[in-house]
């Protein structure tokens, strides 16, 4: 049995695939960059003014006397006037400032008499409220990096230096096989023995949340041969999740299954609490997680496991955790890492009643995940603990 | 001009429509209940094992003698079987104890010879090991109330109690109007004067990331005649943003364009950089945001104001910024709240190069924005400031 950063450190050394391909730029969102993006344009692409005003030659005006006015640029037009001595143009912010000016003085800061404009601003300076050309980026000058996220900022600066399309590492496909005789999907009635299906919807939403949408789930019996067939079929996928069956119960068929479809096993065990039985194997390039079939074991395995897989198969970084004061004291036994179900205000953390495998309804309100260390048996309230937050 | 917590509170006091509708359970991720949930079902639904093991009734027996195990029974299977004094039933985690059965072993914990078996757990009381039925919840108790979002862990405990469609608060309808004489998309090529239009990207993107899906973009120039068109036909929507033409320049029309159209201005200007020329109305239930065109400032405006009111009109709570000390030491005039662009690691926070609003450079390698006081000065490093985390 292995400890929780030794299953994180092998899962992160086998994680090697990575595919890429061009997207759309809005498709591109929350990927990450293939390959590094240089400008094509200087950006801003002209002299501009930043603000409503009028613009000017600095050198040719005695800013001590008026100046007249001989003409108006909009954002979106161009000016080709050349402006004499002790003359200046109305302009517009965006506007690109006629070749012969090269400070913009504010509207608010000029008395205005019919066609001539006194200036009043006593810390105009040449270039003062000019956007220089090129003053964002040069064209060929790196815009974004390889491996940058592309949130919704980064969406937009590619967008404003005409970038339309990107070279991103791609989402990876998963496949979710659930075992389990005694489960039945939520739309039907259960007979005795039987409990609804829950963790395909658990795993799914948390894809969704990442807008994974090459998702496809299969539920099987705990039967051996119909597993070996299921594990078949998902050795295509970029990540197949099992879960179920992962145990050592004499109807645990999971790990020997993915063994005699060739799936080497990496780690079978971890010594955490819940998730013990987690497995994780791999095939070729395909990584397969078996998650134990409680449903809070799937989700915190999910969330401490999956997820980070997923992040570093896209070559993003995951998200990082928290550190926060605990609100009452915790005690644990020494030997396992716990994950326990918790609710935090970003100032202190607390751990919630329920933390048993089985129950969701403390998960459900949830909405974070506190790490307790593997070694350590007393945490006092106003200790610092891991805090993973969840979405 | 009124202070951003002025601004945040009228928009939260005009912020009153709100639509709900039922979903299937995995449509209604990230949105929050519109009506209680109570279990339809106890769960679990029969007393359950939650090892592998085996079950007996602990009245009927003494420990200290072997026990005879006279049948099995798996997962999603019943046993009828009535156990007799000093009798067990193999069972395994999930299955059904039978009517008979109170307690179960581990199977590690006992020795097992041919069909008997002989218990070596010191520790095992009535009770141990089994999930009582309707341990988690009864039915028609309380499941998840109302207003709780629906997030991956929510959704599991929901669909394990037989849960497969949801009343919620509805995303709202979002249409983006875009001004500006200037702008030309980015898959087309500038002329001089000419700009790339980008705050409909950064936009898109931030409400792709909140599964907004109703979505519509207009492109208008900066004419008074057309822009009113636009709002006109954008009155029916639920968030109306503009973006550009919102300050006093001779060609910004917006305010004058909405005012005409029947829209109520609740504000126009906030004492706040970047941003200060933000507008804020409304229509019967439609909400309109008015954002100053510099795309730093569309983002600023967007997170700080848009995504709230979004969380807000789907009965959500906005995330909780952080509280993080400052890297460096800031300093700024007395005045204006600023938003600036940082960078953190959840340890510390700090400001990033390049704060000016037409800057995205920053902004695209930016995962915080850090919220400063309008009336403070002086930052030192070490100071606790306001970290929205941006995703």
């Amino acid at each position: 049995m292995i400890s929780v950063s030794e299953a994180r450190n092998l899962i992160s050394q086998n994680n090697t695939k990575r595919k890429f391909g061009e997207l759309q730029l809005l498709d591109a969102l929350s990927c990450s960059l293939a390959e590094s993006v240089p400008s094509p344009i200087d950006s801003p692409p002209f002299n501009q003014s930043a603000v409503d005003g009028y613009a000017f030659s600095n050198f040719q005006c005695d800013l001590n006397k008026p100046l007249l006015v001989i003409g108006e640029v909009q954002a979106g037009n161009v000016s080709d006037v050349v402006l004499k001595p002790q003359q200046a143009i109305r302009i517009f912010t965006g506007a690109p400032l006629p070749e012969s000016a090269d400070t913009v003085v504010m509207q608010e800061k000029v008395l205005l008499d019919s066609s001539h404009i006194t200036i009043t601003d006593q810390n105009l300076k040449q270039g003062s409220n000019v956007r220089l050309k090129g003053s964002q980026i040069k064209s060929g000058q790196l815009a974004v990096d390889k491996l940058q996220l592309l949130n919704p900022a980064a969406i937009s600066f590619l967008a404003g230096i005409g970038i339309h399309k990107v070279n991103v590492f791609l989402k990876p496909s998963v496949h979710i096989i659930v075992t389990g005789k005694e489960l039945v999907s939520p739309e039907n009635s259960i007979s005795n023995g039987e409990i609804y299906e829950s963790n395909s919807f658990g795993i799914r939403a948390g894809l969704n949340q990442l807008f994974i949408n090459e998702v496809s789930v299969e539920m099987v019996d705990d039967n051996q041969d119909y597993i070996e067939s299921c594990i078949l079929k998902a050795l295509n996928s970029d990540i197949v999740v099992l879960t179920g069956g992962v145990s050592v119960g004499d109807y645990d068929f999971v790990a020997l299954a993915l063994t005699n479809c060739g799936v080497k096993t990496i780690f079978h065990k971890v010594k955490q609490k819940p998730g013990k039985p987690f497995y994780f194997g791999k095939y070729q390039d395909t990584l397969f997680f078996g998650l134990p079939g409680n449903p809070a074991s799937v989700m915190a395995c999910f969330y401490e496991y999956v997820i980070p897989a997923i992040h570093e198969f896209m070559g993003k970084q995951t998200p990082k955790c928290n550190y926060l004061p605990l609100g009452e004291a915790i005690h644990k036994k020494a030997g396992l890492t716990h994950f326990l179900k918790g609710q935090t205000d970003l100032v202190t953390v607390k751990a919630l009643a329920g933390q048993e495998s089985y129950l969701m309804n403390s998960f459900a309100i949830a909405n974070c995940l506190i790490e307790l260390q593997e070694q350590k048996e007393v945490y006092n309230k106003g200790d610092l603990v891991k805090v993973r937050l969840l979405q």
